[in-house]
Order: C-alpha cells, then sequence, then structure tokens
C-alpha cells in the first residue's frame, strides 16, 4: 500500500462518551486500576494500531460530581503499560505552560528509553483557569502567550534531546571511559521564558525526539503545528470542515518550510458500532438518555467559558462573543457555536450531541458504515487517519479491532502486522539527527 | 519479633563502586534496559525487602565522561518496576527545588494508585549549581532557603494527598453521582513560595499519603527529617557517629511533638561479600584498582566544592573551609573531612574509601560478618535497617539476598514473608487519616 491509514486509540477512562461510567457494559471502579489499561493497551496492538493517547488536565472542578474523573497521570501509566506491550507507541499529553522544559524532555527520554522508541509527547497550552489556580497564578496566561511559550519550550526540549549525540555513549571498560564528552553538549539556551545551559541528563532516546503531536485547531495552534507537529489531533464535523482543516494545515506546513507530508492529520472519531444500524443508533440513544442534564450544561458552560445555566434546555443557544475574545480553547468554542447554529439545535440536542465526544465526530453504524467513513475522508483528503475514541472501554474498543480493523485491512487501507519498532516507524516518519551532529565520521 | 529490621535495596545502575561497570561481572549496556531493573526489583522482592529505591539528579556534568550515567527518570522507571512486581515499596526521588507541588503530589498518587499502595517520594532540595542552570537560575538557591521551600512543598502536597477523603468517590450509577463533591475539597494555600488552591485530581491515594523518606543530615536536614520524615537515609562511618544521629533524630522528632518511633533511621551499608573475608577483600580491592583517579579526584572536588585537581595524590586533604559556609551538601562534606582526618588518608586512600558508596559505609567480608554488622547496629541504637547500596549490580544484590538475608531472618530480625500489602506496612507505618475527614459518619 502506498499511503497507509493511521488510527490511534484515545484511551479515557470507562469511555468517551460522558455518561459511559453509567452504562451496564462499564466498570466505573477499574478507572483506578492499572490492568484496565493494560488490557485497553493490548487490545489495541492486537488491531495493530499505531499508538494510544492520554489527554490531560491539571485541575479538577465540580463537574467531578457527575462525571469520571481520571486517576492516573500519562507519563506514568503509560510507563506502566511500557512493559505489558510490545509495538504500540504511547503518547501522553504534558502542558507547556504548568512544566520545566528539562523536566519535560527528560520524561520523555525516559519513557522512550523505558519503551524502546515508542514515545509520543501530545504538546499542550492548558485552557482552564482552574490549572492556573494550582499553579501560583490568579488567572490563565492569554492565548498567544502560552503558544509563544510552547514555542520557546519546545525549541529547548528538542536541543536537549539532541544534546547527547547518538554515538556519544563509549562504555569502554578497558579505558574507563563510559561517555565521550566531545559528542555531549551544552545547550546554551538563554530565551524570553527559559533559560537553560544542558546537556540532558541521559543519552540521546532511541528515537531521537519523541513523536511530537499537537492537538489545538486555532489560527495559533494552526501555526504551532505546521513549526513542529508530526502528528495532529482535530475534531472536525464535517468532511467539508476536515478538508478545509487539511489543506490549511498542509499549507502552513509548507509555507513553515516542512514537508507536508510529514505531518499526519487524525480527527477523532467516535464509533458507536452496532451489529445492525438500529442496535448502534439504539445504544447511542441509550447513552444519551443516561447523560445527566446539569452536568452537560456546566460542561458546555466549560467548553463555552459562558454560564449557561439559566437558560432553558428546550431553547436555543445563546449568542456568544466572538471567538477571537475567547482565552480557553478556542477552536472547540468555534465548532460547538457553528454546530449549534448550522442544525439549529436546543440547548438539550446539543448536549447530545456533545455527549459522545466532546465536539469530536460520532459515527453510530455498522462496522461496514464506519469503515466506509473512514475510507472517505482518507482518501478525500480530509485525513490521514483517524484518533479512535469508543464510547465505551473497553467493548468499544474490542469492537473496533475485531470489526472494524478486518474491514480496513481487507480494503488495503490498514497493516496487518507491525512492520515497524518504533513509533515514529509506525507513523511512517524519520528519526531526526541530532542538530549537534556535525562532525563528519572519517572511520568505518 | 517485636522490632523489625527494614531493608532498602538502592538500585543505581550496575553496582554502587564507581568503577562497577569496568568489572568483569557487569554489563554497563544494561543500565538503559529496563529489564535490567525489573530483575533487580525481583531479587530485591525475592528477598522480602521493603523497598527499592533511585537517587536522583537533575544535571549532568563533565563527570559523565568516566563515570556510568543514570538512562531513567525515577517516577517513569518505579511506574514500569511496580506492574513487575507485587510486594515491594518504590521510593523516588523528586527534588522540591525545581518542581512544583501539584505536579509532584499528582504523580506520586499515580504511582500509589498504580503500584497498589507502594509508592514513597525520597524529599530532596538538589545539591550542585549545574541543576540551578537547567531551571532558569544562574545560581543555586542557599542551602536555608531551599529547605524553607521544601517544608511548604511538603505541606501543599500534603493538603493535596488529602484533598478527596477516602470515601470520596461514590460511583452511584443510577443516581449519576460520581464523586461526593462535599467530601473534595479546595486547599487554598497561599504561602511564601506557592499558591495553590487545589483540590488534586485524582482521587486519593491508596496510602493516604505516599511513605515521606528524606536524606539529608545537616541540621536544617535533621530538622526537616523531625518534621516530616517516616523513613531517613543517611551516611554514617561510624557506630559511634550513627548512635549520635540516631539519638539526635529522636530527640528532634520528639521535640517536633511527633513519636519518634515513627521514623526509621537506615544508614547506608555497602556490603562486598565474600565466601571468605579473602575473597571479600580481593573483590574489594579489584574494584578500587578500576577507579579512574582523575575521575574519582573530580567527584571528590564536586563533594567538596573545591578544586582538587592540583593536588598530588598521595599528599594529604588540604585544608579546606568550615562547613556552615558550604551550600551544596553540607552532611556529606563534613563526614568526608571527618574521614580524612581521623584515619590521615592521602588524597588516593580517601578516594578508595569514598569509590564504594560516595560515603556511605563499606562492609566487606563474609556473610556472617556483614549480618553481625547489621545486627551490632541495629541492637545497639544506630539503626532502625539499612539502605543496601551493592557494589555491583545485579550480583552483588543476588549475593545479599541470597546469603545475608537467610541468616538475618534465623536470627529473628527479618521477615520470611511479606505480611503487608503497602509499603506503609512493610515499614509498620500507620495510613494517615485525611486532615479533612473531619466529618462524623452518622450511618453505619
Amino acid at each position: 500500500m502506498s499511503r497507509t491509514l493511521h488510527l490511534n486509540a484515545f484511551l479515557m477512562g470507562v469511555g468517551h462518551h460522558e455518561a459511559a461510567w453509567r452504562h451496564p457494559h462499564t466498570d466505573p471502579s477499574r478507572v483506578g486500576d492499572v490492568r484496565h489499561f493494560q488490557e485497553l493497551a493490548r487490545i489495541a496492538e492486537r488491531g495493530t494500531l499505531d499508538s494510544v493517547f492520554l489527554a490531560d488536565g491539571l485541575a479538577v472542578g465540580p463537574a467531578v460530581r457527575h462525571n469520571i474523573q481520571a486517576v492516573f497521570e500519562p507519563l506514568t501509566l503509560l510507563a506502566a503499560l511500557a512493559t505489558a506491550t510490545d509495538h504500540i507507541g504511547l503518547i501522553a499529553t504534558v502542558s507547556t505552560t504548568y512544566n520545566e522544559p528539562f523536566n519535560t524532555a527528560r520524561k520523555f527520554a525516559s519513557l522512550d528509553h523505558l519503551s524502546g522508541g515508542r514515545a509520543g509527547w501530545n504538546i499542550v497550552t492548558s485552557a482552564q483557569s482552574r490549572e492556573a489556580w494550582n499553579f501560583n497564578l490568579d488567572e490563565h496566561p492569554a492565548h498567544a502567550d502560552r503558544y509563544r511559550r510552547a514555542a520557546e519550550f519546545v525549541d529547548v526540549a528538542i536541543k536537549l534531546w539532541d544534546s547527547w549525540e547518538d554515538d556519544a555513549l563509549v562504555l569502554d571498560t578497558a579505558a574507563g571511559v563510559f561517555a565521550d564528552t566531545d559528542r555531549v553538549h551544552e545547550v546554551g539556551h538563554a530565551g524570553e521564558a527559559f533559560k537553560v545551559r544542558g546537556p540532558l541528563n541521559t543519552p540521546r532516546p532511541p528515537q531521537g525526539r519523541p513523536l511530537l503531536v499537537q492537538a489545538g485547531s486555532s489560527p495559533d495552534g494552526i501555526a504551532f503545528a505546521a513549526r513542529y507537529a508530526e502528528a495532529v489531533f482535530t475534531a472536525q464535523q464535517t468532511l467539508a470542515d476536515s478538508q478545509a482543516f487539511y489543506a490549511a494545515l498542509r499549507r502552513a506546513t509548507t509555507a513553515a518550510g516542512r514537508d507536508p507530508d510529514l505531518v499526519k492529520v487524525l480527527p477523532g472519531i467516535a464509533p458507536v458500532i452496532g451489529g445492525t444500524e438500529a442496535e448502534a443508533q439504539a445504544l447511542a440513544a441509550e447513552l444519551e438518555a443516561l447523560i445527566v442534564p446539569e452536568h452537560a450544561l456546566a460542561q458546555l458552560s466549560g467548553m463555552t467559558g459562558i454560564d449557561l445555566s439559566g437558560y432553558p434546555l428546550d431553547g436555543p443557544l445563546p449568542d456568544l462573543p466572538d471567538v477571537t475574545s475567547v482565552q480557553a480553547h478556542q477552536s472547540r468554542y468555534q465548532l460547538v457555536v457553528e454546530l449549534a447554529r448550522r442544525e439549529r439545535l436546543t440547548l438539550r440536542q446539543l448536549i447530545g450531541r456533545l455527549g459522545g465526544g466532546r465536539g469530536h465526530r460520532v459515527v453510530a453504524g455498522t462496522p461496514e458504515q464506519i469503515a466506509d467513513q473512514i475510507e472517505l475522508w482518507f482518501t478525500e483528503g480530509a485525513a490521514d487517519g483517524f484518533n479512535v475514541m469508543p464510547p465505551l472501554l473497553p467493548s468499544g474498543l474490542a469492537d473496533f479491532v475485531d470489526h472494524v480493523v478486518p474491514l480496513l485491512r481487507a480494503r488495503g487501507l490498514f497493516r496487518h502486522e507491525y512492520t515497524g519498532r518504533t513509533l515514529r516507524e509506525h507513523y511512517g516518519l524519520p528519526r531526526p539527527a541530532s542538530s549537534y551532529a556535525t562532525r563528519e565520521l572519517v572511520t568505518a
């Protein structure tokens, strides 16, 4: 196959539907059991998926009353999954706003070493004021300031991963030389937000650098992705929107001087799978009926930054401010407002539509119908693959792997077995050379 | 047995002797192989040891030329070991000077959840200027400032671990109530160094709080340990010094209003084990001969903060400044200076004495002789147990577990099997109640 579909399993508690934990097919007590996540990773690996991914937020608010709360921090959980799997990539979300680049570069290097080259970093700038309050601040830094810090943060991290050249480890026991310090470099970064001398305190990771993933789709987010990202997670409701995003990202990537084929775009898809279309629709309706409206409205208020609790559920979404004034998650805000207006949804209907994927696309149908949608978007310039968000876990992931993946394989769209060893190899991306590797090696 | 010996395996690369990686019994390439550490943890667990422990530093300097460098970050490595073991405690070093309390509290909660209650935190304030340079600073903060920040840092972490009461998770699927938000508390901390609203974004960890461990033995360090520590690692060269430290720490703990029996003191011991005393001495000599003198002198310069490279190896340690002017690792500085003066050592001899344990006590002998030393210190008020630092890994740990531990068991000093489930239970320490758990539960 010339162009290969890429599939990531987005692992979230016992399912992506906000009421998943209330459904009889899940056991919410397993959200704190590492064996649950080991099982999920092994199911994804059975399906030869490229990677698993964990989102993250650095605060908990009143929403925890009605919705499941993650128990594990992504990097520690993925380290535990690394030793329970052999092939699948491991992508962790870490915020550039509330961490230091030295610690972050080092932890991802550690995960990459632990997993034999399977680490990926979903770079986020954090979106809630509630997170700022846990990190000595009274308010969340502005959108543009967060992205400026993020860019410098990633610059520093890349220098640190590169600071040990690949051949710096000598291990010459006879001479007593462990590392060739001529090939271990101070990075001497001094910028607006960070001053970091380096080198990193670990040899270069197996992948050189972890896979860099990004998920913000605002103008700032696209500019950031064009410059740094190797895979992009995005929420897109329609084929046309996703095609427009895909084309815009490729243009921006080219303008940034990078090959757009080396940036893989993965829209979210929440597949509600049934043996028949009616069964799939029944499962979707069953889940929607389990939504707690006051909770969903509070979530929507958080997503839009507007308190919607006073509005009638069966009335329309009220007029909201222009997206450019929003300091939180701009692209998701715009998506929600457009969805409600385009389809003239009441608040109750909007809540139902968002319950399955928080703005990501929900597709209910048979395995064939879901495979058709994946193939359509993949062949029509809307996606290089998908960020798969099963409504129920583990059952929804098992259904996807056992019933949708075989169809994608049969159509020649997806691998039958792993052919690469590292996450970069799964995504068909090169291993970057160290920027410090300037010396010609004259000895063969 | 009324009073129980506690044993921790301090895991460091392929051994604690600075030349371990050059010895034919080790394979230095395994320092980056997670299976090496899984093997070490399983050996320690075979010996029913209380815990394994990883040290840490946030910089690498020129010493990496001649000495092995850790590849893994402690928390990610211990997460990977959690799923490879069932009983043994997992203690990670994390610096309070170069991290944020929210992130740190959260990662330890995650490790505690992952391991079913086996997490411990070795609280350090970091000791090198080289570390400051990786975190936006031109120089390392002063000793007293670091300890003041550390105390506030731990105060915040404790509030965060307590912020979810034990019974806050309701999981009422019928009513749609996941957590009882009346039992999830903002912590509202506003102090000199930190402003953290909370609550933590994870339910209370299985142990309530991870085991708190501390390793600085300066006056600031002892004051800190008296207030917070539940286990103390310490470097002591002689029985008399360790007895004095043990008594001083108990007095300080009592003065701080805590029960001194709930603070376990574990001096370091580097056991060089031989079938006969001559075999043990031969192994010690073999290791000493592998030391690279220029490297060892550079290490000693780092430990004392004084450049010793100009001094003759066969001359004495030159006069050094008073310990109170030292901003780095004060207690280790004092130990080194006293060792050199007490035994009138040349620089070369001092380097040989420090090579086995960086200031920790080295005991070369038969398993019986090592068990005798452990029993002597344990019964004579110098130790509650030991931080075991094998010169070679894994062989030195296997020798300790297979030859010394059975003697300690036969003498009634050490457990034959694990009787507890959590790290706190192994150390005989209580599970702390949440400081927010003020409500009487009137329903049975």
